[in-house]
């Protein structure tokens, strides 16, 4: 995935797993978006049924990441040995701890991934350390106002492919109540100083989206990495419409 | 449940749960529908799951119904041993298959139902044997040709609380492709005389729609029982219109 | 175990499994008790989760067995396969089901179980089916008025090992509150009318106890296999017990 | 998948999956069967897993069958709504039940399957039923002393696709001790019988192997669906051989 | 729950869930405790099943408490975001892994928690960054020698609600076997260290009791959080009295 | 384990675990291996299945290691507390971090661990802490060039049973394509630099092999903890050939 990514200069557009299950993860993953990726931070997703989660968004054809649930080689290692085509790391909050992210999603000499590829080398009869080192993407989440001040050394650290907004906890580190709707000046302007510097240090500008309308927004501006939608909330809304549009009064 | 929509009259719009899982199963919950349906003969849904989707459900609210696998009595015992409300057996087809479903579903001297209710003993310290048989709703499907000659007889046998409609399989057991949207005339026609039939023999009229749409059409004709909705498939179209919301063309 | 217990005489005294999950049925196997049943009746288990049950069993030494959901083959046969020592089958109501449940769980030419017993072939390598069909205990429940005028032909059917009372089914088929404290006159007569039937039939007569208590009064009587405490049960009234001696008032 | 087998001639071998959960199924998928058959009867697997077994062999593009615990409607369609190609149905007896397995299998007019195909709708969008009905397999096995005599009756069951021997309960019922194994002359006969009954009534013959070696003995004699390994089986022998290999002498 | 605890001065009492499963902790919730706590460090439940258990929990309306595994921010997050009212965090040794602990439970100002409280943004319409950090509760495991000389320190972290006592670890640091039953003068003083401690810093203080007596007497003390019964224990005690009630002597 | 293994001179044979599920694990714990490894690490295990397969194994006899995810205290305390003989301990690179994996394994005054050993209490009535710490093993793994320059240093911490030296990570951080096979010269002298190292520290040299036979050059040469086969290589290994012998051209 990542290769195509850096290399093509496209934008894509991703689902968002909260919701644990293979089931789910299959329905996610045939909606049609560029990819999926399974949130094992705030979704209620352990370990035990990521795997076949993994399993399912492979069925669909659907590249896969993984938000891992903290910044830790055992967590962004276990996501790739499941098959996960990246990860999505939160809260990186400097130079040193991006390299941490990129170190354990790169085998050596890169960095110092484990080796024990489980899903990888059962789906991909030519897996390499190399291939797996240009094809697994890196993503780390820039979602503290005190990050802004690393910016610079963050996106210059080799190996981070993208720099993924995380709206709603950046607002709330700027004294704004948690929104992906980024209307207050200085929200919008955290937004956009994260874009121009990846513009800079040519890293892909990813965030995390309220929904399509949102997408629009920040793909025009020049975001190319964009969440646009996340299951429990399409789950949520449309089952709310569908009760108002029955004329439920309940 | 039972009491309360025999005596009231009132009309009811419920969701139906499809996905296995309790997190989304208190989506479901939480939609608003007046009761939700756990559908463990078309879902993807086992007897493991089953009892923490019924937790889930209980933490919402919101009134529990389960489809079960088939007319087994154990299946319609074990299903409400684990706190559903009432249930949906398919495929009835007679008046001795209706009292089968019936029987299972209270307690002697009006059923066969076997004691060990685990979860509602839990739940309701006021349990009775009494109470459940005058709580517990069973409704029967009427979905094949064959049974619309039968259909006096099934709506005489006391206990049967709901007739409801499956209109895709109604519709294929009279030579229509499966469908929710009933066009064709003699597919009408069955679902009338569904709904005639009801009116007379006082059962309350229960029908398996496409969406909110169709079920204010069955409504305003009479039916009161309507399932409006199911997780699986608000997921997949909402899914879907977020990624054409997105603008993608992938 | 069915041959140890048909010759040796002796009584025997169990513990009950509602709850799924390997690791209470390790500690019900460890707690003394002669056997523990696996409920997949009433108890909340479902075949996903029964075989790892079977291997805690296993695990602490203590005989298992299952009560099936329901009189069907495949149910009984699948337990066995999964490593139960037997089965108690619910509801069973004339010579023919009894004759039924029996030849589920014995392989040709005693029964029809079909032959692909997954579990035992694992843990015994001396497996045959000559020693299954000798040590697989079938239990027959007797649980309903009318079986009490059946008893003579049940208890006649080979291979018949143990008619294990329900008193709350049979209490209620007779008009009582459901309950294990069997005081009723005409209640009595019922449970005491399948002891003398065993007795006469060379059967061993079980029953399902509320406690300890009970479980004295009805081995005096000449019960032989007792079930004399349920997993939730324990938990439920330990618990209670724990919040009442802590002064709690809430 | 029925639809080739049938007009192709061809002769296919499969694996066979009696452990539980979707990575060892995903192994299987990949190993280079034909197809692979879950087994829910004598497999440790429920419900609860299979959808996700399912998924697996979908990923890895090879046919899944599912051999059902018993012959029962619902666990026939439950296992094609979870995306089963098709089903082996165990103890089928007479022509009654075949009927009864393959009315299971099919969409009226063919027979009585219930729709709500959900995981073959998300995976196929020119679904249909017709399209299910030519391409459900079903497949009943013989596996009774008794059956023999029904066989021609059997066989002529329009729809009933395969008819596939299983060699230990076959020989069990002949008095046989349980063996994939075949060597005693009436046990030989008797497989023989099914053989040439299959290929006179054009149905096609399969058989449950022991191993690739006994594959190829029934293949050169005529079978056309064989099964020559099963999961449980290739990792208890692989694991021992592993032992010996290491010269351990525990 | 920590508002109401703070400013009422309020002794409480709870349950302690080790067996994972959300049955058990139904039963645990509906047993009259002011709270229940999942145990997920020394107890066997892992974070694919806890979702499910604080949805039980939340049914029977008790607040539940999470042990996380070890102070490590993601952990604590996400026992929240999956429902928790609040967290216990082990061996917390200085004042620098007690502000860790209470900033993981804090979105900011207060903290770094990360926004994504799925679970309660389902049940509570009015949740607020704000109102969440005024009601999770923080408590902080005193549990090693050493720790006692930094508990002035450890007391003074703005957030610290709670400092809990675990008598086993704290006496196997000064020595003393483990238990619950703390008799020996050092390992009393030590416990008394924390009481007067708390007493001096307005933090509650909380201990792992043995039992209801146990409670007793430290409640008598002036301690207010009090574990007062575990699930497992209270199953492994309850079974083994059945048993010896039952006058087995196996 | 860990006392007759240090004072026995012994060398042992184990098997790989990287299925998840009690099943499969079963099965390894029968094959004969001294002991078998669940690996949390690279296996597609996560924490809530991790206490069935310890059960599994703990049915079969055969001591249980389990290898977790990284160097972190909760990993090591609660693949103990669920039952573990011992971990396997990946990436050690450097006393202090040999030091924090052997301190979690002990309870004090040797190390840290927390004291709440479940499964533990309920298998081993003659527990202490004292017993636990001699009986737990740990063992770190080798497995990066720069760790051989600190191999003095973390052989000689005391506790450190074993050093495992991981072939494929090894050879990684050498630059040679990861693989288990050692024939590279650097790759060999990095192997036999530890079995040196372990033979002048005391301290038991293990390896993870590829197969039998590259066990037994490496037992030959010194080694005496080897890992011989991994559940999934051989299933994906057995099945292939099952396909092959079948003579399939798929």
């Amino acid at each position: 995935m990542r290769r195509e990514l850096l290399e093509s200069g496209r934008t894509t557009h991703g689902g968002w797993c909260c919701l644990p299950g293979p089931i789910t993860a299959e329905v996610m993953g045939r909606a049609g978006f560029d990819w999926v990726c399974v949130d094992t931070q705030h979704g209620l997703i352990g370990y035990d049924v990521l795997p076949s989660m993994l399993q399912a968004l492979a069925l669909t054809g659907t590249p896969a990441l993984v938000r891992v649930p903290w910044n830790q080689p055992a967590e962004i290692m276990r996501a790739l040995d499941a098959g996960a085509s990246g990860v999505i790391v939160p809260m990186v909050q400097s130079a040193r701890e991006a390299e941490q992210a990129v170190r354990a999603c790169r085998y050596p000499p890169q960095g110092e991934r484990s080796f024990g590829p489980m899903a990888p080398l059962m789906r991909d009869r030519g897996f390499s350390t190399t291939k797996a080192n240009d094809e697994v993407l890196c993503a780390v989440q820039i979602e503290t106002r005190s990050t802004l001040d690393e910016l610079d050394e963050i996106l210059s650290v080799p190996g981070v492919d993208v720099a993924y907004v995380g709206p709603a906890d950046l607002g709330i580190s700027l004294g704004v109540a948690p929104t992906l709707d980024v209307v207050e000046p200085g929200h919008l302007a955290a937004v956009e100083r994260v874009l121009s510097a990846c513009q800079e240090h040519d890293v892909i500008p990813g965030i995390h989206c309220a929904d399509p309308r949102g997408a629009r927004r920040w793909r025009d501006m020049g975001f190319r990495l964009l969440a646009v939608a996340t299951d429990v909330r399409l789950l949520e809304l449309s089952a709310a419409e569908a009760v108002t549009g029955a004329g439920l009064s309940r």
